[in-house]
């Protein structure tokens, strides 16, 4: 006779790039959260929060890096609608901003802050739900309100625990580039389209920057590069004094704002756009000075070319300047936590009408790791004091011990488990974190007393403890029933 | 010449059933979800944070009152295998549980909150997306978690600013009716699947209970009921005396727990199982009332029936018991915003093993309506004080104004709109609720003073003085500049 059919069973796993988030990395974040929307809040901006799914067309292609709808998003057909996660706050933002134009204020301040999807191969590291934590000022083209974000940035950083000198804010304008370019002459405003293979190889090899040296890049700006392995790359074949111009861009931070300035400013004279590019980054410079934020927190750095296709004025980024040891022991620069800039094309998608904006993302899981890394959160024992069952027919009177602590502030529970075995309730005591165990067993209630363990100090006690040492006992003591609350505080209090 | 074709612009509006929330419809979710992960913490539940998508596989076909897998939920196809956004924290619970089984500590005590997603029809007042807040308890059997869950939720409700008298939290267990219907002789516990149809008439009818009343429902369980329109539907076909257990069921809520468990034990005491899903309420009440909790807010109730194919043991339902105003104003019971039971067969489909399980979910979407009803929240308007811009070029010292109020820990901001017409930015300030305006124009400036607009007081002079009171302009007043800071806190300090 036929087997009855089994359904086979699931696999206890999420989807691939997917993770789980216990205990302290909850709590950690949440307060991280809170932290940079107390500043953001401060600084007049209002909370949003849309959904997570959004139709396809709402959120348009404006996803970083990517040309074509849907690549990049997790999206899904329903009656002739496609639906998708959202893959960052700011295509919502354009779609409410659009929506509710008229109701809202404007310039419209807003912060948002929660997850956000994208269909990407995940790797080390990288997952396909991550958090974001963002704040925009849609309806103004004032340099003040991206010089506001940048201000704004910095406390946040600050407030979530990153001092002053650990990070830096840099700022750079889009537009300043394409005065340079202009300048090297590839570039023609009256022919947007002319040189754009030119102007594709220059961008590419001023983000090599880092990676190759500065004679990379020369080499990338004439003929081309051979690079360690023999393979050859195309250059723009620009003239030496094309590439001169250029490379003067990349090498134009000087020690101090003001001579940077200066430095762009004789570059692009020979652009209009270039010039009042520059004004923009000296108005942004005037404004954060203005607010006593010094170069300490705020310079002005040419080489950022973070996402200029997507953005269209002033850019900036946060990068975390201390040094972190990799996987490998070695040490290696932290890097980027924040970014943002000017889009003021977004709205249009909806409305046709042209709309200002700029913004700020925090990437609040890098911030967090970087924060783990150097020690600043985590480490603290948060667990419950555990109430042990020596005698399952008192359950309400253990249950009532508990709620008593609870009522004093507490956080308590009772075991729950089988208690037949009590080393079973120490072994869980010890996975929760607890830094305290009461005991109340029958002899104990005859006496109107409780054992109390001071499971850190005992933890301590294991292990350095010598046996006589560890046969005293130390760690545990025996308290009247009436006092438990106050012992209990009084053991918390000692940096439990 | 054909015209070169225009991509149609996209709507502006979020997915259907979807909806944004704004400033303080984000923030007092924000705060009461704080409130509730307090309690819950302090419980010893610890945070888990799984991802919004899941495999189809693995979150089942759990969804309550769906029998096909998909049904109800969003779910697309990669690489052949269906994902899903979750529809609630439940599912997901029981994938982590399985996964981590062996680090997590057992029993397991977590509390979730985050959105949750439902492929149903929207309808007025129902979205797609919305919050939940839970609690459980994995790997425990013991009716102390379900009693602890009570006691739990009882003071979650009071914490989020529902006082004692305003809720009440009803516990039924699921097995009581079974023990029920085996004394009515319409369940044979060595044959399941006889009577099935009249058991799923008679569970039809009690649900109908408010609906149509005891005649209503004891027609249901004899021949039949036909309804004011004339539309017949079959009964259950019981006898007179197996109807009659059945509706002394429906009717044994006592006016003290202990008569009602008593009325329970005797109508069962025909059916082993019966009396022990019996002991098990009795075991609930005496640890709910050992911890101080009364029959002023956790009662026995028989009619409790939620979710019966759900759940394996006990249920809880917490209810409002307030009367609000419906849309046209008839005084009507908030009803239920919590609810929860003992589910222990979640895990099983993972591991094969039976793992008992207990939790609660609380609607935080129904509550925060219920407490806006009830005037409890919302209300205070907490918009930024605003600097308004008098001088273009003195955009950085308005900066330094409003960064000098927020060093103060006051909320505030620089009019970032154009600043031309300075009527708009009053209304910008109005719609903004801001409570304070700050003006320094070219005369202030020169005589080291601004001008301080009092915004409340302002709004309340409009509604009612007469036209000398405010051409007298009493809501504004001159301050020297160095007490700016000192005159905001005073204005602000009055409850603005």
């Amino acid at each position: 006779m036929a087997k009855p059919k089994k359904t086979p069973r699931p696999k206890a796993e999420p989807p691939k790039g997917f993770r789980d988030y216990f205990g302290a990395e909850v709590t950690e974040r949440q307060a991280m959260l809170e932290t940079i929307a107390e500043v953001y809040r401060r600084y007049g901006f209002d909370p949003l929060e849309s959904s997570g799914v959004e139709t396809v067309e709402a959120l348009g292609k404006f996803l970083p890096d990517v040309d074509r709808p849907n690549e990049g998003v997790f999206a899904w057909e329903e009656d002739e609608t496609w639906l998708a996660l959202r893959y960052d706050l700011t295509a919502p933002l354009a779609r409410v901003y659009a929506q509710f134009r008229n109701d809202l204020p404007t310039p419209y301040r807003r912060y948002a802050m929660g997850p956000v999807w994208r269909n990407e191969k995940p790797g080390p590291g990288r997952f396909r739900q991550f958090y974001q934590c963002d704040a925009d000022t849609v309806g103004s083209a004032s340099m003040a309100a991206d010089a506001e974000i940048c201000a704004m940035l910095a406390e946040a950083l600050e407030a979530v625990g990153i001092p002053r000198g650990d990070y830096v804010v840099r700022v750079n304008n889009r537009k300043v580039l394409n005065g340079v370019m202009e300048v090297a002459g590839i570039l023609d405003p009256t022919d947007p389209d002319r040189f754009a293979t030119e102007r594709g190889i220059v961008l590419r090899a001023i983000d090599k920057l880092d990676r190759l040296g500065p004679e990379g890049v020369r080499a990338l700006l004439g003929p081309g590069r051979k690079d360690e392995s023999g393979d050859y790359t195309e250059g723009a074949k620009l003239g030496d004094e094309q590439a001169g111009i250029i490379m003067a861009f990349t090498e134009a931070k000087r020690t101090d704002g003001a001579a940077t300035l200066k430095a762009l400013e004789t570059l692009v004279s020979g652009s209009e756009n270039g010039q009042n590019s520059v004004s923009e980054l000296s108005a942004i410079a005037e404004l954060l000075g203005a607010q006593g934020l010094g170069e300490d927190r705020i310079v002005i750095d040419p080489s950022v070319v973070r996402g200029l296709g997507y953005y269209t004025g002033p850019v900036y980024e946060a990068e975390l300047t201390f040094e972190i040891s990799d996987e490998k022991g070695r040490p290696r620069q932290f890097g980027s936590v924040a970014g943002g800039g000017r889009y003021d094309d977004l709205v249009k998608r909806f409305t046709g009408q042209e709309v200002p904006a700029t913004g700020i993302s925090i990437g609040v899981d890098r911030l967090l790791a970087a924060l783990r890394a150097k020690g600043r959160i985590g480490g603290a024992a948060e667990g419950p004091v555990v109430v042990t069952v020596m005698d399952r027919d008192r359950m309400a009177e253990y249950q009532a011990l508990a709620a008593e602590l609870r009522g004093a502030g507490i956080r308590a529970e009772v075991y729950l488990g089988n208690p037949k075995n009590f080393g079973n309730q120490l072994k869980y005591a010890d996975k929760r974190q607890s830094p305290v165990a009461i005991i109340e067993g029958e002899d104990e209630k005859a006496r109107g007393v409780v054992q109390i363990k001071d499971l850190v100090l005992g933890a301590k006690i294991a292990e350095s403890a010598s046996h006589e040492e560890w046969k005293a006992q130390p760690a545990q003591f025996e308290a009247p029933r009436a006092d438990v609350v106050a012992e209990v505080k009084r053991l918390l209090g000692q940096g439990r």
